[in-house]
């Protein structure tokens, strides 16, 4: 299966170094499948927050990242949005098994990552004539990238197409996350990745536009976190579209980069915050995009802690 | 008098605790109430900046929050946006006691803070059927909340309307500060509360936007800052609507969170930024959000500084 | 020649004062002259980074800072977008020779300087009734800028027109940096400048919107880096325009002003944030706006790293 834009020459599979982790690190395996899937943005048909019934219009086709077995033998999970969170300590290497695995669509895809190091070729971007290995990988095709977990590294990113049409199939739901944390440093209690990210009328031929949270749009559909108080909690939350977005808890604070107490924090396109505290206040608590037209378009959700 | 949406049953006063200060700590008690006023946007007709006549049409109805003597006897000073400043330190708590005096626009609405910390009842927040005492307040209902003022807690906060149509009324006016600081912390000489915000025709059934400080747009009619050289000043900027701001002085430049030298920082919606310096620099300055469309439309104001 | 708008009378050369530099600090020269010029967007009339043709409709008149030999004698090379980058130390202070040589357009235009210390002459801000000399260059005249690089003045920042007409002239192509250092501080191996702008309609009177760097619009018409393995690399980037963008780099991260790792850096209008790394990653890479609809409209460029 060809895909609509034509293969630069230069991406043509050639010999491509194995990275090796840093000694004492582990190689991060992970087999993940590009495929489309028939996504509900509010399954609930419902708004929880202001008790209103949506539209049972609410289905689009998905393309995005499934997480499978070695050697893509079977899906693991249900078919998510965002694709599956790839964790690592400093000294490891991700290695990303990629197939893409959609033949109807015709698109071109990859897996670009953020944060981490990587060779030319790991990229995974576009780049027209000057396209390496991993920057173009049409229907049918797999490629594995090596992604390497440096010191400078450390902390939450995403991972998104960058294939030729990227900013059309990231929109469809190409996009995960990348934890990487000091080597040995204590796994939070509780731990939630959100992108925040709009879905339009031309990527879903739907009749509204809905900013969601995951692909879901509106509480009750998009994730209800949860967590017990004395859990250490750990946030991490994205931007995944052309907007910027804030990202507000109630009855939360944590700590921006400088150390300074904030409840309410801006993430531009691709751009990431961690908010991470030890849960002390029991309840049902609201979360969402502070940008009060998100708000009203579905960026909202649960938080429900226990005493 | 009833609201146009329906006080879920939750919402009905319950017994809710009364929350006491931290050893040391003090009660910070404030009586506010929710009225409408006829507001001049432009009360100047004038900016000053540019020298230009504006519209004698610039006069809107403000949903605000009155600054009121105890038991709500009498209101203190003009009616103003925003709100008044609730000012508490380290270990206080503070006891809001809030009135919906509206009854026209039929509009239950609340007080939700950022910042400090809130037991679910004081959060300020409606949530359909989860909501909570605090979350719902009627035309002509009273609640008082309770806010704690933890360590975390040090900075400035925006309170506002998070009622069932809080998007609405707080873009009419329903938002104020909050400043919390160390215990015993030295009080700057000079304190200004600048919330950045748009009035849309929507909003105020004019015939154009204004980008506001204050409520009012555009230099001579937003706030005039005075200080003297030699003193210690503190600018508490908020984004107080859907945009992104962000705020400029002229001849003036202060540290981000990180530590980093700036004279332009941006806030997204409820977030905040404080600026603090001492005053070195006499003269008249132009003080503005630097978004040229932004400034175009209003926001924009002067600082006059003694030498 | 005289300007659309009247001058005011405040503005009317004063006797200003001579501003020396601190002890051991230094006189940075430097004539500078504002002109209109003929500008090409897109002079490769290609998209190398998706290797597509480009409209030969891509030249409008910009209005731009010039580099001058002094007295103002000569052009030191080609007309740019931005105006020459100021370098300076602490200690120091910038003189600023400014000439308003356009007479087409009929602009009264400033130099109006972000970062550094100024007396209100050199703010370089047409204020209406109360501009100062140094507010109101009309077409054919001169001032002399002096700004104080103080302790407080270390970074990177932009300059800009701020004229009475100062958004469209600004987005016309006024604007250009300061980068202002550490008396005897290493000064970086290779430094870029990148203005991130907005050309539109309106502007250009082209058919179409491009989202820029430094004047120019898609990979190969904007600025190609080039660097060498081993080298300290500084990116000033700026915001210029009324959006809110976010600079990305492929295969590279740095460091927040907090501290934190980041690939992806927010920059509002008139904001500035460096990149400094050291390069180790050899290769083609992409750097761009993530926002992608600024991505898709030209905002985009080359990294060109030698082994």
């Amino acid at each position: 299966m060809t895909s609509r834009v034509r293969k630069p020459s230069a991406a043509i599979a050639q010999d491509v170094p194995q990275i090796q982790p840093a000694p004492g690190g582990q190689r991060r395996e992970y087999w993940i499948q590009a495929e489309t899937v028939k996504w509900q943005i509010t399954p609930l048909r419902k708004d929880e927050w202001h008790n209103h019934p949506l539209s049972s219009r609410n289905t689009y086709t998905a393309y995005i990242y499934r997480h499978m077995t070695p050697g893509f033998a079977a899906p693991i999970g249900q078919p998510n949005i965002p694709g599956p969170t790839l964790y690592a300590e400093v000294g490891d290497v991700i290695v990303a098994h990629f197939r893409n695995a959609d033949t109807k669509l015709r698109q071109a895809v990859t897996m670009h990552p953020h944060g981490v190091r990587y060779n030319p070729e790991y990229d995974g971007a576009y780049m027209g004539k000057y396209t390496r290995a991993g920057g173009f990988v049409a229907p049918g095709e797999e490629f594995t990238y090596f992604w390497e977990c440096i010191p400078g590294a450390v902390g939450a990113w995403p991972y998104h197409d960058h294939g030729p049409n990227h900013t059309l199939n990231t929109s469809r739901g190409l996009f995960g996350a990348i934890v990487v944390s000091e080597r040995g440093a204590k796994v939070p209690d509780v731990s939630y990745t959100l992108m925040l990210h709009q879905l339009t009328p031309p990527i879903t031929g739907l009749n509204r536009a809905f900013q969601c949270i995951n692909g879901r749009a509106f509480a009750g559909n998009t994730p209800t976190l949860k967590a017990k108080v004395g859990q250490d909690v750990a946030l991490h939350v994205f931007g995944m579209d052309s907007n910027f977005h804030d990202f507000h808890m109630h009855g939360h604070r944590w700590r921006d980069t400088g150390g300074a107490p904030t409840d309410t924090t801006t993430v531009g396109p691709s751009e990431t915050m961690t908010a991470r505290f030890t849960e002390d206040n029991p309840g049902r608590w609201l979360y969402h995009c502070h940008v009060f037209s998100h708000q009203d378009e579905g960026m909202t959700g649960w938080y429900d802690v226990e005493a």
